[in-house]
């Protein structure tokens, strides 16, 4: 099913849902932000490690949002095992992207949510429960809903490498050759910047940056950033520009002559 | 003057004057963050740069508080020369600490507002605008106002290095040599991430990571984060243990134990 083939009452439907879902997610993921929930003490003492809780905890509650709402839909999570669909329609959520900046307290770990078919993401949200910031892109929308204001989510454009942001998450991007490849390419750009998870890729679909390039990732990391990225007129592939549903090294792009430009660099490697 | 001499008045009124101040920077900042103020094609017609505009604003705001409020204090700023006071008392202003951030649209840049007499800091105020949260400590406040909730700042203590969380802005440090330090003591931790700004030392007064360690650093750029860190019970000095109000080589740690394992190898470089 494409999202053209979707009734407006279907639509409709998976909005109100992934909405619930990272309603959801919020709540639960903010119990364990920042250790709100207990002290470091008792986390020790019972051997408990609070992100694999609230990354649990978050899934399960997404899940069955999502099975309530959508029955005939399947789910693939991060966390448990996937649930088969009839209805062509697959949620791939994961709960915690970024656990590392979740465990440091940083605010750029997110909640992702995405609907996919066979081929394409229908949509997509990146939700960063802390700030209280909602991306999200897919079926007509491309929204951020923020602490300041809600605003329409665009890339920008005409912005040539010399000139580019460029993020990737970690200073050394997978294997020696990947963090090769990433290096040389960011050489080539104005700025880059580091440590971001997600929140790189909701950067650039609102326009503030330019490239974000990965390796190493899973299909429930990228889902949700494509469709954030391509509602706002971005361009998300492999290193070689082909689709990159299924995860691996990642090149996300504002446009399509800095996607050419990178792509370039990149599928020499 | 120390803290402990100041009346109950002056430090209300330092108090305020510093609320006030943040108040005026947040507001200012948050018109030209993301491009909230002008398009990107003015920008660039006009050779415009906006975070030159928001620095400059936003320091002449604060000043503008300050001046009226406590006109016998001094003030240094990143963007204009300083101001003679005769008070005893300077405040130190940086209107943006991490330009590069602010210009990415991440939201971990900072307003940095400090007290400090001749040979401490008093006081000092980490406010991140576009999240809404203010990290305050001194004259016997320590406090995070927060999206969330309000809450008491302070460190965690009992974590070895091995199980230590390390911040730095950059994953190059200062110098070839510095970053060599750096890089010995990051290996010895547990988790290494980067790219926070003075966020780094907000999340150490906070308790959630271990240590801050980074080179090159103007005064105005540490004096607020020492004023918090100290209120929440945390250590800030150089790298070999010495004060450090006016930058250069910075190590913040949430204890006396990880300060001294942690010196034990900066101080070798």
């Amino acid at each position: 099913m494409t999202a053209s083939e979707l009734s407006a009452e279907v639509r409709a439907e998976i909005i109100a849902t992934a909405t619930a879902a990272a309603e959801a997610a919020r709540e639960i993921t903010l119990r364990y932000f920042r250790g709100a929930a207990l002290g470091t003490e008792s986390k020790k003492e019972a051997g408990f490690d609070p992100v694999t809780v609230a990354d649990r905890s978050s899934e399960q509650a997404m899940r069955k949002v999502i099975e309530e709402r959508r029955p005939e839909d399947g789910i693939i999570g991060e966390e448990f095992g996937p649930k088969e669909g009839t209805s062509g329609l697959t949620w791939v959520l994961d709960p915690i992207d970024g656990t590392r900046g979740f465990i440091s307290g940083t605010p750029t770990w997110g909640v992702l949510i995405a609907v996919r078919n066979a081929n394409t993401v229908l949509y997509g949200v990146i939700d960063q429960p802390y700030i209280g910031e909602r991306f999200v892109g897919g079926l007509g929308t491309a929204t951020l809903t923020g602490p300041q204001r809600t605003s329409i989510l665009a890339v920008r454009k005409g912005v040539a490498l010399e000139e580019a942001v460029i993020f990737s998450t970690f200073p050394e991007v997978g294997s020696e050759v990947e963090g090769k490849a990433f290096h040389d390419l960011a050489a080539r750009c104005k700025l880059t910047r580091y440590g971001m998870d997600c929140y790189a890729y909701a950067l650039l679909a609102a326009g503030q940056i330019d490239l974000v390039v990965e390796a190493g990732l899973q299909s429930y990391d990228i889902l949700a950033p494509i469709g954030v990225i391509e509602a706002a007129g971005g361009i998300v592939t492999d290193w070689k520009g082909k689709p990159v549903l299924e995860g691996g090294r990642v090149l996300a792009a504002a446009s399509k002559e800095l996607h050419e430009a990178a792509l370039a660099v990149l599928s020499t490697y």
